[in-house]
């Protein structure tokens, strides 16, 4: 289908308290299945949401081999959007394993963008307690954050991944050129995400997403898969050091903390997840000039990249107060106290507990009034 | 409520890959709680039944301190029967801890049988990915096997523990005294599960239960309590030594390929777990003498030993061809072979993949209609 390009992939390593796995990125990403040692599982499955996998089903099937491969792989298809991130789809999917034979020896290989990649990793580290996994991210948060980690969740209610599990996979391959039919709002949506991660290792990345990320576009893969490749490379090397979320993992909260109260306050229905962290990563960034943590110049410098990105959808009518009590349930405040991350310079933030929520509501004021 | 009597309590500890952690039995195993870093956590929850929590809830918050403990400890209950283990029920529980503010430094004591220990360690492992968790497991089979090693389990649609995490407790502590309002026949039930146990580690303890185990009564705390401590330290040493179920764990299983078979093919309403344990190891046994691999003698007195524990509910009408049918969706299989644990001698099991199933077949044909 593609013939014989040439390929120049990213490879990063990911050790978990299990064992290493590789996260590849780059045009031809795929095509890491063919050296994965397929036949040693009883079953192979894919799990990937409709519209998507009717997309790019196969042409993943030829790129990774898997269309010729034996045991022969089998998708499990769920409905896109996030109401698919629930208990009750893990029940289905977990059911359609077994009424497909799946046992422990099987592999599962998720194939899609954040909501089926986190509720297939949970499947994954649950099913008969647990099998063998591979992510296959779609989208630019799945292939640059949500799919490094070992991160699983679903929802519960209102409240997003509240029910989870740490469990890495055996290998993250994240192919640029599925990106190419993401649409524009979503694929800048992700961009939030590379954003962040720029803001927590500074230059040279910081530098080379001002001069070009507000002309990037979806099906530039070519131009797309360094700056892909340096954004996961930050992931990788938190996780490296924290798998397990104790401090350090903590800094990739990073705009996240108001975001998800963004999400939550309306409905999930007006943000999509990376918008959301673009205020998130705004109102952190005035929370953290006001509480004078924030050098000079470097407010201004993280506030005008995350602008570039694109338009964010307005957020002035938002209730702020509804905003403020939805903080403390946080995954990450412990007995009520929310721990905030905060820039303290381009290439550096800081865990902060005890911030005033006088000084929360003002710098929400300050950013929603602003737009 | 007890007075100041002495305790003598059995101890031993198990180590898992995160920490090692006690299993603590006998009169005055809640006690240990006091002992426990209780203030540590943000905030404490007890997961239980209904019923049983009216009959000891009081007794165990005396005992345990937890009545005068800060934070203090509130109860989530849940209706008793295996129709609770489900994942809608971890939806329910995770959203009354969410509602109450649990948050990642809570602790959650799971107070109850097999169905509240298994998935309160399933909420446990997953609630934000994962709380501290304590298991007082009120059954015999809770005490000597299933609330040591970390297993737990939701059940999904007809099958049993099809989704599950390997989660160890920070601490199980198994007082037999909650054993006493058992009814004889759960109580017996149990029982099982502490035959499976002797023959696993054989003599002495399989000769302390030929000499006893037919008068044993749920109210005899005192002689109850080295025969439990004596079972649960074989688990204690399995699990020891394989954690995550690799190959040694599976011995445990022993008698639980065809349990699980005759529990699902009598849609779970005619036995008891432990009781289809019972006919579990006496087709085992069968299986083995068929096979050729069981010294002469053991057999019989393997079968002897199941017999006095009590009696069984009949078998003779279950339809066999479905009982077989179900064997291949056994957790254990792979690839649909079926790994066998199969008695040699007292006090030793051999794992066996291959046996033909039309021996199977014919052991179950010949226990079934032995009765």
């Amino acid at each position: 289908m593609m013939g014989w390009i040439s390929f120049m992939l990213h490879r990063v390593q990911v050790t978990s308290d299990k064992f290493a796995y590789d996260v590849v990125t780059g045009r031809g990403a795929w095509r890491e299945l063919r050296r994965f040692p397929l036949t040693s599982y009883s079953s192979i499955f894919v799990l990937s949401e409709k519209p998507l996998w009717e997309r790019w089903g196969s042409t993943f099937l030829g790129e990774s081999g898997l269309e010729k491969a034996s045991p022969r792989a089998r998708p499990i298809l769920v409905p896109p959007g996030e109401r698919s991130k629930a208990l009750r789809m893990v029940e289905f999917v977990a059911g359609q394993l077994l009424k497909q034979g799946a046992d422990r020896r099987s592999l599962m290989i998720v194939f899609g963008g954040g909501v089926v990649g986190d509720l297939g990793g949970f499947v994954a580290s649950t099913y008969m307690r647990g099998i063998d996994y591979v992510q296959a991210p779609t989208t630019v948060v799945g292939q640059v954050d949500s799919a490094v980690g070992g991160k699983t969740a679903v929802n519960v209610g209102a409240m997003k991944n509240l029910v989870g599990t740490f469990y890495p996979p055996r290998l993250v391959i994240a192919e640029p050129l599925v990106l190419s039919t993401l649409s524009e709002r979503a694929f800048r949506s992700g961009l939030y995400e590379v954003v962040k991660h720029a803001i927590l290792v500074g230059d040279p990345f910081f530098r080379q997403l001002e001069r070009g990320i507000g002309s990037l576009h979806p099906r530039q893969t070519r131009r797309l898969e360094p700056i892909l490749a340096s954004a996961v490379a930050v992931k990788a090397d938190v996780v490296n050091r924290d798998e397990r979320e104790t401090t350090l993992r903590l800094v990739l909260n990073l705009g996240h903390t108001l975001g998800h109260a963004f999400e939550e306050a309306t409905g999930y229905r007006r943000f999509l997840h990376g918008e959301a962290v673009g205020w998130g990563l705004l109102a952190a960034t005035r929370l953290a000039e006001r509480l004078g943590l924030l050098a000079s110049g470097d407010g201004e410098r993280i506030a005008r990249l995350v602008r570039r990105v694109g338009p964010l959808p307005p957020i002035r009518d938002v209730p702020r107060a509804k905003v403020l009590r939805l903080l403390p349930q946080d995954k990450k405040a412990i007995g009520g106290n929310i721990r905030w991350v905060l820039p303290e310079r381009v290439g550096k933030v800081k865990i902060v507990a005890d911030v005033p929520m006088k000084e929360v509501a003002a710098a929400l004021k300050s950013v929603t009034s602003d737009q």
